[in-house]
C-alpha cells in the first residue's frame, strides 16, 4: 500500500510499504476515505522535536471504511464508515472510564494515517460509527472529529467555557479556528479571535468570532482586556504551544480565569507566583476525542456545526509532500489527503 | 492600642500603636474578639520572603464587633458580629463580581490583624454579619471562616471536587486538615489525607479522611495510587506550596484530574510537557473567601461543620510570640489569640 513517510526533516514521501493487516484478534484494518495534515505533525517536519534517527510513519488524522475485522471485534462491522480518534484506546479501563483516553493503559498511536489502510488496535474501543448512508460532502466535517475539532472542543471545556463565557483564542490555525466554533457551541457570549491574516479572520468570524484583534503579544492582550470589560476573558483557549502564546494567553487572562491549552508546549514557562496571586488555573493537554464523540458527532451529523470548513486545500495522497509545504508556509490552513 | 509587630524574623513583639481609626467614609473599625497565626505569617516570620526592611504590623484573620463606622457605611452597623476575610474588596468591581474579590481592584491587605482594632476599608463590601447573639463557643469555628477554612475549600473547590470525586490532601497543617473537611462537606467519595503527625491524622480522620498516608513523596504517592484504583486521584488539594509537595501533587493525581492549590508557592517548578501528556489541570491560589461565605457561614453556624477544631492552642495576645514559636515548631496545628 502507499503510506506516507518522513524520511528526514522537510523530506516527506509517499512510499510503497506493506499492507496494513489485522495482527490481533482485537484489531480492524480501515481503508482511509480521507486524512489529512495536523499542525503537530509540522514539528518532527520542521526538525524541532531533536533529531529523528531513521524513516518514519507518519499521520494520525483520518476516516475510512471498515475493511477487515479482528475476531474478537464486535462493535464494528466490515463496510462501516468510522471515525479514528488520534490515538487507539481500550476504552474499558480505569483511565478510559474517567473519560481520558489518550492515557488508556493500553492505548497508543497508529503506525502512521496519511496512507491508504491503518491498522486500528482495540477497534471497539477507538473506532465511532457513523449513521449509513455517508454523503462524500460530509466527509471534511466527519474528518475534522478525529482530532482538530475535538481539540478546540477540548480547549474550551479546559477553559471551563459555558453559557455567558468570554472566550479570547490564542493562535488562529486549524485548532485555533475549531476552538472558536467550539467555544460558540458551548454557549460563550463573546469570542475574541486572535489573528493577523484575513482569511483565517473571515473564517473565525464566520464560525462565530465577535471581535478580531490583529496585534499580538503584551498589546494584543490589552486589547483583549479593553473588549472584555477592561479585566480580560474568562477562559483562553491557547492553540499554539509557544513560550510566546503561552505568555499571551495568561495576559489575556481576567483574576480567576482558566487558560485551556492544547497547543502541544514548547519551551513553555509558568510564572506560577502570578497564577497564584491572580487565581488564574491552566488545563487541557492532549484531547480526549473519544470521550467527546458521542456529544460531537450528532451535530456535525446534523450539519448544525461544518468544522471541516477549516480544509482550504484538497490534495490526493500522492501530492503529500505539496500539503506539508502549504501548511509549512501557511498557505493553507489545513489541508485534506484523499487516497 | 496593643498590635503584634515582626521586628525581624524571629522577632515578633505585641507594641503599643496608634489606635486604628475610621479615615474614610467607607471604613469601619472592628474590635477583635478573636484573632490567629496563619502558615503564611510563617514565611516572613522565617525569613523566608527576603530582606524586611523595618518592622512591620503582621496578621490578617480575624473576627470581631463592628466598634465604628465611616459615614458611608451601609450594611454594616456598630455592635454587630462580623468576620474579616483576610483581604478587603469593594464587592462592587468587575472583578468582584466574578467571585475573585481576592484581585478587587480597589482591594488589599489590613494594617495587622494580630491586634486590639483593625481598620477594614470598604467595609460593605468585606465584612460578613454573624446572626446575634454569638455564642462565644462557635467563635473559634467562626474565626476559620476568616481564611483557612475557605482556603481549604479553594482548593477542594478549584481542584473541582463534587460528589464522588477521590481526593488526596498533601499538607497536614491547618489547610490541608480544612482540605479534608471542605473536600468531605462536597460530597468526595474518598479522601486519603497525607500525614506523618498522629495528632494530625486523627484530626483528618475526624473530619472525615478515609485514608492517612503517612508516606511522603514519590512512595506515599504511590500509596495514594494504589488506594484509588490504581490510577491516582481526581482531585489534589496542595497545602503546602514547595517544590516537593508539589511534585508529590502531580505524583498523585490521576490523568485528567486536577491539583487545586492553596498553599503559597515558593520554588515551585511545573513539568508542562507531563502535565499536557497527562492532563493534568493545575488551578487555585490566594482564596477568595468573601465569595465563599454566604455559602459556607450557615454550615457553621448550625453547627452542621466544626472548622474551628484546627485550633489546639489558645493563648492572650500577650503570648502572640509564643503562638509564633508553637506553630513554627509544630507544636500547635493552629493558634487562636485573644486580645
Amino acid at each position: 500500500m502507499r503510506a506516507t513517510v518522513l524520511h528526514s526533516p522537510g523530506d516527506i514521501r509517499l512510499d510503497t510499504v506493506p499492507d496494513a493487516v489485522v495482527q490481533d484478534d482485537t484489531d480492524a484494518v480501515v481503508r482511509v476515505v480521507a486524512a489529512c495534515v495536523c499542525g503537530s505533525d509540522l514539528w518532527p517536519y520542521r526538525g524541532a522535536n531533536g533529531d529523528q534517527p531513521e524513516p518514519r510513519r507518519i499521520g494520525h488524522e483520518f476516516v475510512g471504511v471498515v475493511e477487515q475485522v479482528g475476531s474478537a471485534v464486535a462493535d464494528v462491522a466490515v463496510g462501516e464508515f468510522v471515525i479514528a480518534p488520534f490515538l487507539y484506546s481500550d476504552n474499558t479501563c480505569a483511565v478510559c472510564r474517567k473519560g481520558v483516553q489518550t492515557s488508556c493503559v493500553n492505548g497508543g498511536g497508529y503506525d502512521g494515517a496519511q496512507a491508504e489502510l491503518v491498522r486500528v488496535p482495540f477497534a471497539d474501543g477507538t473506532l465511532v460509527r457513523v449513521p449509513q448512508p455517508v454523503d462524500d460532502a460530509l466527509v471534511p466535517h466527519l474528518l475534522t472529529l478525529s482530532d482538530v475539532f475535538p481539540t478546540g472542543h477540548h480547549a474550551a471545556v479546559s477553559a471551563r467555557v459555558g453559557p455567558g463565557s468570554t472566550v479570547a483564542v490564542v493562535g488562529d490555525g486549524a485548532v485555533g479556528l475549531s476552538a472558536v466554533l467550539a467555544a460558540k457551541r458551548l454557549g460563550a457570549e463573546t469570542v475574541v479571535a486572535m489573528s493577523r491574516h484575513e482569511p483565517r479572520q473571515e473564517l473565525a468570524r464566520r464560525f462565530g468570532a465577535d471581535h478580531v484583534v490583529a496585534t499580538r503579544g503584551k498589546e494584543g492582550a490589552a486589547e483583549v482586556k479593553e473588549i472584555l470589560g477592561g479585566i480580560g476573558a474568562d477562559s483562553v483557549l491557547e492553540c499554539v504551544g509557544t513560550k510566546e502564546s503561552m505568555k499571551q494567553a495568561f495576559q489575556s487572562l481576567r483574576p480567576g480565569g482558566t487558560v485551556g491549552y492544547v497547543g502541544v508546549p514548547h519551551g513553555v514557562e509558568l510564572n506560577v507566583p502570578v497564577m497564584f496571586g491572580t487565581n488564574s488555573g491552566l488545563a487541557g493537554g492532549v484531547a480526549p476525542v473519544r470521550h467527546y464523540l458521542d456529544e460531537l458527532l450528532p451535530d456535525v451529523v446534523s450539519g448544525a456545526i461544518t468544522p471541516g470548513d477549516v480544509f482550504d486545500l484538497q490534495l490526493g495522497l500522492d501530492d503529500v509532500a505539496e500539503a506539508y509545504r502549504a501548511m509549512d508556509e501557511r498557505r493553507a490552513v489545513k489541508v485534506l489527503l484523499r487516497p
